[in-house]
Order: C-alpha cells, then structure tokens, then sequence
C-alpha cells in the first residue's frame, strides 16, 4: 500500500488537479455512478473533539473509502497542532484491501476551495467582475485563490465580523495582483460573485446585500444550526448543491427548508449542471446560490489524484501491507 | 505512525491477549466508558461486496478509531484471496491524528473467538464437560481452539450443514487431546457449551435440542435475518449480548423481539456480568444465551493490543506520516 504523508501534499497537488478531480465526481454524483455513504460523526467526551468517517464509492473514478478524523479544538493552543485534523484511506474496490493512505488536512481545504471554483465556473455570469468575501480565516484565503482563476476579476472585496483579519485575504488579492476593499455587509451589493465561509450560528448576509445577477457560494455551513445568509436569500435564488440530503439538512438550505421558503426539490445538485442535464443559470438576473456542505467523495477524489501524482514523482512511500 | 502488517498478526497475537482485551472492552462498554458509532455497511454494487465501518471510543483504554473493509465473495475464486478484508486505524484521541494501522483479517477470526470465550468464563457452569460445535467452518475452528481454555472439557461433540467439514473441528479437538464426536442436531442436548457459528438465514438449533442448564454463544448472526436458533430458544433463556442494539435489531434476538417473545430489557450486556453488576448465571438449571454480534470496540481492542506486542517485538513499522 501507499503512503503520501501531509507534509508531501503542498508540493504535489495543484488547484487545477483539485479543481478537475471536484468538477469529475460532482458530475459522477449526478449521474448516479457515485454515492456518498451515510455520514458518522461523533462529539466523542474526550477533548471537546468531534470526530467521524465520511465516506463513499465512485464507480467510474474507481475511488473507494473514507476520510477519518475531525475536529478537536484544544489542538492549537496545547500542542501547536493545526484544530483540524484528518486522514484519507483508499481502498482496492475489487478486492476490498486498503490502497493509500493520505494526511488529508490541506486536502480538505483545497477540496472546499475547489468546490466552491467550480460552481463558480458553471453559475457565475462570465462578465464577473467583483468578487466579495463574507469571512477572511484561513480557509477564505484558499477559497478566495482558487476562485479567481475562475473569472476575470477586477476587484475584491471583503468583510469579516474580525476586521482586523481581512489582511488574510487581502494578500491573496494582492499576490494575483487584484485590488482590495473592505466593505460593511451592505456593500456586497457591488458583488457579481460572494463567498461566504464562516462558523457562524446566525445570517450574516442579508438578502437585500446580494443583487440580481449574483452567484453566492455558502461554504461554512456543515452542521444543524449554524447559517451564514438569510433564508429568504434562498426563496429568491436557484439554489444548488453537492449532495441534496446533506444541503436540506445540515447545509446551509436548512433554515429555509424550515421555514418553509423552499422544498427539498427546489434544491439541484451541481453535477446536473455540469452533465448539462439541468440549465443551471438561464438569465443575467438570476442569483445562483451554491450551498456547498462537503461530502466524502470530494476527500477521496483529491486524494486519488495525489496518489497518482506522488507516484509520478517518486514520493508515495510504498509498504508492504 | 505504526503499521502492523496482516503477516505479523499471527505471530504478534495470542488468545490469552485477545481475551484480556474482548473481556476489558465489553466492562468498559457496560460501565459507559465506551461505546460504539453507529455502522456503515453498504452493499457498494461492485464485485457483489459489502463494505462499510465500524468505529467506537473507549475511554477507559483510550482507543479512538475503526474497522474499515466488507465482504467480497468473489476474492477466493478470482484472485486466491480471502474474502473478508479488513484493516483497522487508529487515532490519538488527545489530537485525532492516525496512530496505527494494522491489518484486520486474523484479528477478527481472533476476537470473535475471544467474545465466546469471555462468555463461557462468565456464564457456562463451571463443571461443563461437554461442548458442542453448531457450524465446523474456517471460523468455528477459532471459537473451538479459544473456548477449550474455558472449562475441563472432556468432549467435542459437533454438527455442520454439509458433514464433510467436520474434520476442520475434530482436529481443533484432537490437538487438545479431546476426543470428538459427530452428532444431530438433537444429540446436542448433550452439551453443556454449545456455539453456534453459521451464517445461516433459517434456525438449526432448536430449543428441545438444549438441556437445562447449558450456555449457548450464537456467533454468527450479525445482520437483519440471519438465524441460528429457534427464538423459543431465548424466551427459554437468560439473554446476554456484546451491545444490546444490534442483538434485538441484527443479532440472533431480532427473531424472538419480533415474533414478541422476549422485549429490549430482557437482554442484558455480558460486561455487566464481567462488572459483577448483573449477576449472570444464577443456577445450574438456567439456560444462558450470548448473542455475539461484534462490534467495532472488540476490533479496535485487539487492535490497540497487537500494536503494543509489535512494538515490544520491534516488527512495528515506523513511518513518519
């Protein structure tokens, strides 16, 4: 079996691979030949962690397996170790024998990002101009990175409920040579494309912020209960997602599903758009709303492709299993 | 991190440390220090294979992590491999990095043998002389070799579905220097011990084919409609389990809760026992039934175990992940 540690993954994967390996099993998942099996996630008594097994199986990319690890907030502090921590196993679909494994924590967030990058490819208006950023952590700047490849961008601009960690994000603008503002939440009216990637537990983005003809990517919603725009956005967009269930019941559509501004069948899955078997934008003044919650075959698809790459480059480490 | 390969396993690996583990798990289990997660078993639609996970916590001995892997029946006949396959992973539950891996095939032939045995200790009358085998496959041979350290067994006696495997059993015997019997089903009543060890869907062992006084391990049921024994077996019996939501819902008790003669409450934790708790067997007339239905803890436990063993031995491999 190989083994591809995480001090090896920043050298080998690219967002382009990323990008193409998200954009491959989103379509896989809508066309049926890949399904994410149920998800098992555990606050375990031990740490404050959270802890769990995303997994699934990809017919056509072959992929089988699980992403295992979670969260455990104590990890910084204590010990100098990054909060989340998380580790991809593939396995031999015909023989059921464990294939690679793979540290999975920059692979994660390179997934999100390529999520995102990807429902910006297929939604946005292709004369986007003004990209906004509703948070500025550390996984904005990776969701901010790959998303302006995607179109080309003049401006971004920023807000945060921390201002003082917008510099994070600015930087990234700057290093792609783009100008930066910071705005307050009103100001993201000026947006052709926003992401939102927080932590948070009440809307942030309102949905008088976002103007016709926007696509918004809600990145930061994974659990019951936390929401990062006003359910009302939702009723007023088209709303798309990775995996229907998940969106409508931990994703962002959760409130408005609640509420009773949308039905389970008002949310599409990315994949559809991308097999070309759903429309997906029809109008310049559409809002495209993309509720991306994360699901094990992204993990997989990533760490598929790093294997294929650390064995192209001599540094999977082989043992014999 | 630490791998154990699957040909290390049986020289790492002994009975008497699979049986201190099995035992040390199912206390912690009945006392809250663990507990399991909920399973994943999906039926992939590929090479006809069952893959899935079962993962658990356990406090008291600081296990965090899963069994990863399935059944695919094709493996033998096609490539002359085992058909189950599994790998267990641990995590450091301080930080929910990857701790270990270890090869799972000879380790869940080993505690699954290890949980009959720990209830023969804890609730077979001491004076048992006779045990008898209900199944002689690959798996019976583990139940019969760890269950003859139980109790002074001057007997084996034994029945199979198909006779012509007999042999695999009564050479389990004979190397304990027992001698060996081949019997029907209604010459069990014979026994003191039985385990059945089948996968079959429709009960061998009936209930007037049971003597006062005898305990039974059913081993061998572990999904929705499997079945070894009459369900008028358990009403009949005590009833014990490793974790009492599988045994009424994928366990041998499936049958009598759903036919309404026994409820939930009348099955009790084995560990329980093992904490003096429950007072187990309390007279030498009671039928007692362990209803084995394995769980991820057991192979998290051996897991945990053999790591120890590979370090103390050196044959651990050390690769920094």
């Amino acid at each position: 079996m190989l083994i591809v540690p995480e001090r090896e993954i920043a050298n080998l994967m690219t967002r382009e691979a990323a990008f193409d390996a998200i954009e491959k099993v989103f379509a896989a998942m809508a066309s049926g030949d890949a399904y994410n099996f149920p998800v098992v996630r555990e606050a375990i008594g031990h740490e404050d962690a959270l802890y769990g097994f995303k997994g699934g199986f990809d017919r056509a990319g072959l992929s089988l397996g699980l992403k295992a690890g979670g969260y455990w907030p104590n990890n910084l502090e204590k010990r100098n170790l990054i909060n989340h921590q998380s580790t991809v196993f593939l396995f031999d679909p015909d023989t059921g024998k464990v294939k690679a494994m793979v540290g999975g924590n920059l692979l994660t967030a390179l997934r999100t990002a390529a999520a995102s990058s990807v429902s910006i490819k297929h939604l946005a208006r292709e004369n986007a101009t003004v990209i906004g950023m509703v948070g500025a952590g550390h996984q904005a700047t990776f969701q901010l990175r790959a998303a302006l490849e995607q179109r080309k961008f003049e401006k971004v601009i920023g807000w945060n409920y921390h201002p003082e960690m917008l510099p994070n994000i600015e930087k990234v603008a700057h290093e792609a040579g783009v100008p930066f503002e910071a705005v307050d939440l009103p100001g993201m009216t000026e947006a052709d494309v926003i992401i939102s990637i927080t932590s948070a537990f009440s809307p942030s983005l309102m949905a008088d912020h976002v103007s016709p003809g926007t696509h918004i990517a809600c990145m930061g919603t994974d659990t019951k209960g936390k929401q990062e725009v006003e359910a009302a956005l939702l009723a007023r967009a088209s709303v798309f997602t990775d995996e229907v269930a998940q969106s409508v019941s931990i994703g962002e559509a959760q409130h408005a599903i609640a509420e009773g501004l949308i039905k389970d069948t008002d949310v599409a899955q990315l994949g559809a758009v991308i097999n070309g078997t759903n429309p997906g934008r029809t109008s310049d003044h559409q809002i495209t709303l993309f509720d991306g919650t994360g699901v094990g075959l992204q993990d997989l698809a990533v760490a598929a492709k790093v294997v294929d790459l650390a064995v192209e480059q001599g540094v999977a480490i082989d043992v014999d299993f």
